[in-house]
This record gives structure tokens, C-alpha cells and sequence, in this order.
């Protein structure tokens, strides 16, 4: 397989072969770990796809021993971006979210927060092509498969990508620590959004918060101004659901 | 000095000194590192503090290459717990609040949840001295030096700890991915509070359960149950404070 890489993990193994939508070339386990439920699941679900799964000697996960490779490796196609032109034109009954990622740099926080999404319901993930850390191995292992469950959308230029969701009436929603509101002061029921999470240490550039409706922070309640990035999203996402499901729950008291 | 420990990274140093509750024996500096604000914040208060600081070779960090030190090491006393029946009987005008961590292994995860705590103002975090990773290096780091700036309480029993502090009036809320009850559910302002976030993998153990008062879950969005645990407790921990912060807000607007 050209191009394909090489994902590690029970999860992440075991969630590929669920979402089904990436061509896994082949499985390899080894032979010296203990059968658990996870790996006779990922043998049922490769066998039901047709997919060649390998029992090996432990000699073959020498090249992965920096990963905690948990004795399962699949080789697979790379993960398929998609192109904002055709997220923002996929139809919604619903009011739908985005998250912008804006210069990222751990591959353990980008695996929290594609969970973090997945699990809050945010509907796909911008990162730039550049500047940014991009999806490889550590990340699809930290994000424990739910890679397989968001889309994740990759532009050149992410003023342009902002311009264009502003344009199909998508409202923005920059984070700065120096912002006046809180992020709970938003309502974000009655509209599509996307909310921007800076880099670890500079935060949202400069043209991106000129270019956002509203600039929110965190309030800190210490001298201590440091949160880690998928910590702050999960507070900010989680709040956006909590509004959702209010407004759901209300609804149909009504 | 004995039972010494080293700390690593510019932001551990950093923070251990600010806080001044640790006595830091030497501090070692890479000559191949840029002078950068840190670095020189960290020599600055090394002067005032009468800290020993010392400029030395890069092989002097060989012993901690899998660590991301960033040419920054200092040996320090390790981080005083403090008892759970001091903490409780410490005086406050306000009500409350602590995080109980229930097996949480993963030092990333606990550095995280850390930060996330002081960020958010909680004033204490108990952890267990068995089945729990407990405060080493990685944590140190992972903490930005937040460690620095709240009380860890660690005691032999969790159950003993919640038994103590439900006799002095702290209510006691367990999360668990069966709850029927929101998080956001909770009404967090009117009484003192204990989070109990369980392990990775096993969640929260059945008697911390049947000791609690609440048990609330964080309402997933897909079929996919799998929040890093210092995520989760994020989304909870800045949902208490939205509502300590919302309350204030209301008192002060009367």
C-alpha cells in the first residue's frame, strides 16, 4: 500500500476497523499478548472485513518500541482530510460546530481534543497545513480511535477558511486570555460556530481575533495563567453542549 | 540533601520558585541554551531566593535525556502533602472544593488535572497513597509548576477520607458513564464539595460510589465513551465555577 502508515494500540486498531473507512492493509498481534476482549473483538470485526490479521514474534514491534504499541499494529491508508467547501456545504437540520486549531504543537493535545470533540459532538476539526502539528501516529493512538469518528479538515490559509465560514453565515468565536467575556457568556444555540484555540504558548494570531465575532477567555481564578489547550476546549465545548441540551430538554417540556 | 528530587523544565523551576514553599538545594543550567525571559526570570529570583545556581555541560543532563528538561534541571525537597484533617479544618468564608482521584495512572494525566485545578481554583486534590500514580517528574512538569500552588492531601483510604468529610458537612459527588443525572445538574454553590474522578479505565470504585451523594456522568454526543480523564474533569471543575462565578455576579448586581 503506497502511503499508508502505521496506527498502534488496541483502540486504535479497533476503531478503524469500526468506522470502516479506511483501508487497512493488515494487522499484526503479538504473539505473546494474553487474548483479551478487545483483541478478540478486533480478530471478529477483522475477519467480518476481510482484513489479514498475523500473529508475529515480539521481534517485529522492534521499530515501534517508542510507542506503547500494546502488542497490535495495523498497517493503513493515511486518514482522508476533507475540504471545507464541502463541509460547509453538507446539509444540517441542526445548527452545526467547528473547532479551529491555530498552530497546535503536542501531538498528545491534538489526540485530546479529537476526543474531546467526538464526545461533546463537534462536527469537524480545521487544522492549517502548516504550523501545526498534523495527524500522525501519536495522535491517532491518543485519541484513541475517535479520529475514525470527526471529520478533520486541513487549509493553506486559515484567515481564508474563517472568511469563507463567515460568509455562509458561520459565526466566530476566538479565545484570548485578555478577552473581556467569558465563554459562558455566549449563547451558542441559534447559530452554526466555530470556535479558535490558539497555539500553547502565543495563542490566537493576531488577524484571526480581528477577524472573529467574539473573543472569549476562561476565567482564572489564580495567578496562574496556564492552562493546557484540550483542558480550556473541553471546558469551552462542554459549555456549548450543556446550551444545546438545555434548550433540547426545555423544548420538549414545553 | 536528602529525599531530594529534580524537577525539569523551564516552567517547573520557574513555579517552584515563585511558590517558595520547596527548598530548592541547586539549580543547573545548560551553557548551550539561549538566555531567553525565563532563564533570566529563573536567575533573577535565584539571587533574591540565595538559590546556588550553576552553569554546567550539556552531559550533566545526560542522566535525564528522556526527559524534555529544556536545559534546565534543579534538585528540590519533594512537594510537602498536607494531612486531609488539617486541610479540613482550615478556615473559610467561602464554601469549599477538592478533587478525589480514584486510580488515575497516567502521569500526563495527573499533571494536566493539576494545572486544570489551580486554573480553576479548587483548593485541594486528594490522592490515594496506593493505585494512584503519585507525584514524580513527569507530573512536575506536566504541571507547568502548578503543583506548586495547590494542596495535595494524600491518604491511605479513600473511603476513610470520604467518611471524613461527609462528617464535616462535604457533599460527596461521584461521576460515573451510567449516571441518570448531568453534571451540570448539580447545584455547586451552596455547599462544599468533593469531585470524584475515577480511573482510565475502571471508573470510579463501587463503595466511592455508594458512599457519594450524587452521581452525575458527562452526556456523550456519539457512541464512542472514551473522555481522557483530565478532559472530563475539566468540563465539571469549570461548570462549578461558572456557577460560583455567575452566583457572585448576581449578589453583586443586587
Amino acid at each position: 500500500m503506497e502511503n499508508s502508515e502505521i496506527i498502534y494500540g488496541k483502540n486504535s486498531v479497533m476503531e478503524a476497523l469500526i468506522a470502516g473507512n479506511r483501508e487497512i492493509n493488515k494487522i499484526l498481534i503479538s504473539k505473546n499478548i494474553h487474548t483479551d476482549v478487545k483483541i478478540a473483538k478486533i480478530k471478529e470485526l477483522a475477519i467480518q472485513n476481510g482484513v489479514v490479521f498475523q500473529f508475529v514474534g515480539k521481534e517485529k514491534f522492534q521499530p515501534y518500541a517508542e510507542f506503547n504499541h500494546q502488542g497490535i499494529i495495523a498497517q493503513v491508508s493515511p486518514i482522508k482530510y476533507i475540504e471545507l467547501e464541502d463541509f460547509i456545504a453538507q446539509k444540517s437540520e441542526e445548527f452545526r460546530s467547528l473547532v479551529i486549531l491555530d498552530g497546535v504543537e503536542d501531538s498528545h493535545n491534538l489526540g485530546a481534543i479529537i476526543r474531546t470533540c467526538v464526545c461533546a459532538g463537534v462536527d469537524g476539526i480545521i487544522i492549517p497545513s502548516r504550523r501545526n502539528v498534523q495527524v500522525n501516529s501519536i495522535v491517532e493512538k491518543t485519541s484513541a480511535g475517535a479520529i475514525n469518528h470527526i471529520p478533520i479538515i486541513k487549509v493553506n490559509s486559515l484567515i481564508n477558511a474563517v472568511q469563507k465560514l463567515k460568509d455562509n453565515n458561520w459565526w466566530i468565536i476566538a479565545t484570548d486570555a485578555s478577552a473581556n467575556d467569558n465563554y459562558y457568556d455566549v449563547k451558542y444555540n441559534d447559530m452554526n460556530f466555530v470556535i479558535i484555540m490558539g497555539a500553547e504558548h502565543a495563542g490566537v494570531s493576531k488577524s484571526l481575533l480581528k477577524a472573529s465575532d467574539f473573543i472569549v477567555k476562561i476565567p482564572m481564578q489564580n495567578d496562574f495563567n496556564s492552562l493546557n489547550v484540550s483542558n480550556a476546549l473541553s471546558a469551552i465545548i462542554f459549555e456549548t453542549l450543556r446550551q444545546k441540551l438545555a434548550l433540547k430538554n426545555n423544548n420538549s417540556n414545553r
